[in-house]
């Protein structure tokens, strides 16, 4: 994946969620919660905070920007609703 | 617990209100108020106020957002909603 | 009474108001107005601003939140909040 | 008069105005407009501006926050709020 | 006129307005619009832009605050709201 | 023109813009859209961006006010709200 | 193309979307979602970011106005609303 985050930003992987249910009956896309976690794959030059490649981090529902790279869903956020590190 | 709040962020375990009137009678959940207490988890090294891990603070009713680690609900919340330590 | 504010606020006491009229008849709570005045009772070590414990102090109508310590009700306010001391 | 405002304010005791008209007949006081010029009673550390006590200043008609002390009613403004001296 | 504004304001004369037609008859009042030009005739200390008393200036529309001073009708103005000097 | 801008602003000669269509048929006033371009006539001292008398810049739709001197019409307008110089 | 963006802003020749579909049927232009992509072509002086001529950045759907030179569309834009370079 080639993309370089600009200002106060990261480029976040979203975490799948469990689209199965225990029994195994599929949950319709519409039925799902937006991810509150994820992985970081970039990293602006110009973010301050303690942070590194492959963090696992929460964040708000709300947070960030849906952004497809080569046929992948990111999250483009800015650190500062990255709520902390796991 | 293993989470770094990030930003100006600490992590509060929000106090059990009590659920048991005198008389022993549950009241159910939603009769009950969101927590007004709670005890320090984790601190954002960015957090720059005289704060401590198990200080008890206080805090408005509307600070902080929800988030759940391994299966405890948790507040994160600015420092600046925390109204002082007890 | 245990409490340190944070941030750039004050814990005040509230003047009791008059509840009795001259008659000596009980005024309901509801026909009181919120308290003008006030003394501090706790500082943060974060206020700036000359101002000591049992200042009197006024402030708005609207300032401030009201918190419960050891069953005495307290307004906690920002400094910048506080009109002046008498 | 014993009170010393906080923050960047000035106590203010609002000019007078004329209630009778020329007729001699009292003006009611809801007919009255607010006062928009009154003299400088008290003025808080913080205020850097060149102002005095005694000085006499116009301000607009909205103002500062009415506050009584010893039974005179006094507006406390920010000084950005006084348009000038006279 | 004696006034010294505070702050960062300016007080100025706005022009009279020509209230006759060629042909003599007056507009009423209700007809004129508000001035845009003025002199500037007394400048706050603040005030730190090169700008002299007597410069003709030109304002917006809803510039300023008007302001009576021995019974000549003045605008107090930010001079952030002063567009430029004739 | 004798106008020297203040605060952070630029006067501007907007271009007029094609009143004649190929035919030579004169599009009525209500029919043009404003201008988008223009000559930079006077600049405030207090603009630092590299900016000269006559350069042709582009702006916003809304950007500035209009302002009329000697009978023309300019705009002056916040340095901020030109978009580039061609 | 002669253009030089002022503040903060970039000139950027969005990306072309793809008009045709796999069966060669050319989509109406109102169906066409706004491009996210383009190339960098002019940086103003006061862009402090690490972006350079011909960089392929990624934007909101939103970000920027049109802008037509020599009757190419471009959009101008604040560099803070570039999300990051590809």
């Amino acid at each position: 994946m080639n993309f370089t985050p600009l200002g106060n930003r990261v480029l976040v992987l979203p975490d799948e969620e469990e689209t199965k249910t225990l029994s195994g009956i599929i949950v319709p896309e519409s039925a799902k919660e937006k991810p509150l976690s994820g992985k970081v794959v970039a990293i602006s030059n110009e973010v301050e905070i303690e942070i590194s490649i492959n963090d696992k981090i929460l964040f708000g529902k709300y947070a960030g920007s849906s952004i497809t790279l080569e046929g992948i869903d990111y999250l483009i956020m800015n650190i500062e609703d990255v709520l902390g590190v796991q």
